[in-house]
């Protein structure tokens, strides 16, 4: 069951939440969120493969080693990357503080930071955030936390499911932050669900690398990520919901998944100064890696995204880009379809008229871009967004 | 000798050059040229790789196989590119015409097209532009030539050199088209190098290659490139000076490449509502893949380049490009100039003061970038341009 999001149904049994302003960021917005588990929770990760990894990146990946987490805690206008040792130092003590207040042992807390590469993360007030953070913990602050964790987002995103498993009702709730998706590789994506169901931590792991096969890694992939970039997923078990295998594990794995679609296309979305989102599926590839590298270099041409804005229906730009893809195929056996229009047929334009209807279809809020190569079985989808006048304004004025 | 180039200047004893308007540009302006070799010359070539490659390329690669071309006939507006059959017979069509008024076989005409993919060809206008090109052919013309073969440019593209070779003057001049380099693979560039030495093909096909590897390739890649680019040199042995090897050839071999690095480096200016160059270098890399892998990453990277419009100091988005770009290194061994300054070392910030005077070096029309990655001793460079409000504008209203 798909909730609409109340701030008051955003509890998740076993975990309190806070998100508070420290002055981190300048206009007095929340900045500092802490997500805390009443025991420790199961828990599982995947983390940036970016050579420039930020220092809570590398501790965060190795307290997941252990497969439990009681504490995430996150900052916003620092990414604490580019910071050297001092960084790494800095990083620490934010989780010696917190583990400290927490009366948890250090081990157990993730930090996790997002925000400007290369700007050291003020102690006096990130230990400030940490405190306030500690003290307001509640069962209702995930909504508190989501907007703490925004940086140039123009919206929390939140996310939440609640599903039956063995006669238990069991929550699963997901909050992101994440923009400026002209590219992929752009954005640093934090994101963080939260279950009641009781499951070990190679349950999680296998539940988050699905789910996130065909979400987050469908917008971002390995080798293509931002400085900061982590997904976790916690699980407290205090619905008493036993979830090893089977059913029990497709059922939360499907509501896992769909939570981290809705956040993945939230962020999107909220691509800077997007207005639109397009659904590029490549079809008929002849292998996985085809579809991919067709649906990528489709999805991240700036002329494609800039038609997208403009509503106009150039099939060129978007055989073009395949063309350069990698991807093998004859552009003879090629089908190119914009909001369910044919624009392009055995790589020649369907006519005028055709094109009138999908740049209609390109007006809207959402639509999709498909293009069939006839070299074989295999299919990938990525979602883009359009390359507006705004995005430009806000990302030459960014760190200034 | 470097030229000061002026109309009067641009002979190439043995071409004869035209640049006609008829009516395929809306607006009037020339858009077909014509290059016509008194003799059949020796001539080389190097085509596109895209999959979507179109009909006139695939006439073209075959006629250089013979090393000798006669004529090279330009259109713009329609890139002849997914126009399937129609496309390759109106293409072989043009060259027959040309042929025939021209008094040369079919095969020694060489065809090329840019403009806009699925457009057909206008067969009475083009053959309007065929006959005026032919009848307007002239010593002189080589500046209309460069006048015709623009689309979206900003400015034609021309640049000559006179070198001496074996007692005699030996003229070489290039025109070239192409804009739009906010992605490389994103223009298609058009390149005519034109001289009188006397040599033969090989000795050409060698001389571009080089050429192109240090300057358009440096902008644009195998795999990375539009459906139509081409570049051709064509050699008249008008001026008697024979060159086979040696230092002749190495001399040659210069003139022809600093052509293509000037017609290169105006295109990058020339980016669609581009206002600045700058020099992307990276150094100290384990592989020349690496230090070429890091390079485009960063001249790619829209953040970079929103960076350099806003002349934003963010060494962070630089840092972040080269650690996503799949090259090896230890980000505390590496170092980040903007314009002469650091402003990052062994992977942190040198200082406010630094990013100002770097951001003082990025209010220029060009500037260097330098990333020395500290893990070995390859080097590459890379031009880009900057991401502005008007590319936006400009490509989001292409077509319609």
């Amino acid at each position: 069951m798909k909730l609409a999001v109340r701030r008051s149904d955003l509890r998740v049994p076993g975990f309190l939440f806070s998100g508070v302003a420290c002055g981190l960021k300048d206009d007095g917005r929340k900045d500092v969120a802490l997500i805390f588990a009443e025991k420790p929770a199961a828990a599982a990760g995947a983390f940036t493969t970016n050579r420039f990894a930020a220092p809570p990146v590398s501790i965060g990946k190795k307290r997941l080693a252990s497969g439990r987490v009681q504490a995430v805690l996150v900052n916003t206008k620092s990414a604490n990357a580019g910071t050297g040792a001092r960084g790494l130092a800095r990083a620490n003590a934010c989780c010696a503080l917190a583990a400290e207040l927490l009366r948890i042992p250090e081990s157990r807390v993730v930090p996790c930071s997002t925000g400007k590469i290369g700007l050291p993360l003020a102690w006096s007030k990130i230990s400030r955030g940490i405190r306030a953070a500690v003290a307001e913990l509640s069962p209702k602050g995930l909504w508190d936390a989501a907007e703490a964790i925004r940086t140039t987002d123009a919206f929390p995103k939140v996310a939440t499911r609640r599903i039956s498993i063995a006669g238990k009702t069991v929550t699963v709730a997901g909050i992101a932050k994440g923009a400026g998706m002209i590219h992929p590789q752009m954005a640093t994506t934090l994101c963080y669900i939260l279950t009641d169901a009781d499951c070990g931590s190679p349950v999680l792991k296998r539940i988050l690398t699905e789910g996130l096969a065909e979400s987050f890694n469908a917008i971002s992939v390995d080798g293509d990520t931002s400085t900061n970039d982590t997904a976790l997923l916690l699980a407290s078990g205090a619905s008493g919901a036993e979830v090893t295998a089977g059913a029990r594990r497709r059922k939360l794995g499907r509501a896992v998944a769909e939570i981290l679609a809705d956040l993945a296309k939230m962020i999107v979305a909220d691509g800077e100064g997007a207005s639109k989102v397009a659904r590029v599926t490549v079809r008929g590839a002849r292998t996985k890696a085809d579809a991919d590298r067709a649906a990528r270099a489709i999805a991240n041409s700036l002329l494609v995204k800039t038609a997208i804005y403009g509503a106009d229906p150039n099939w060129g730009r978007i055989a073009c880009a395949a063309g350069y893809s990698g991807a093998s195929f004859d552009p003879a056996r090629t089908t190119i379809e914009i909001g369910g229009i044919v624009v392009a047929k055995a790589g020649e334009t369907t006519g005028k008229a055709a094109e009138r209807r999908a740049s209609k279809a390109m007006r809207g809020k959402e639509f999709d871009i498909a293009m069939t190569l006839g070299a074989g079985q295999h299919a990938a989808t990525i979602l883009t967004c359009d390359l507006g006048v705004d995005y430009v304004r806000f990302n030459s004025d960014y760190s200034s």
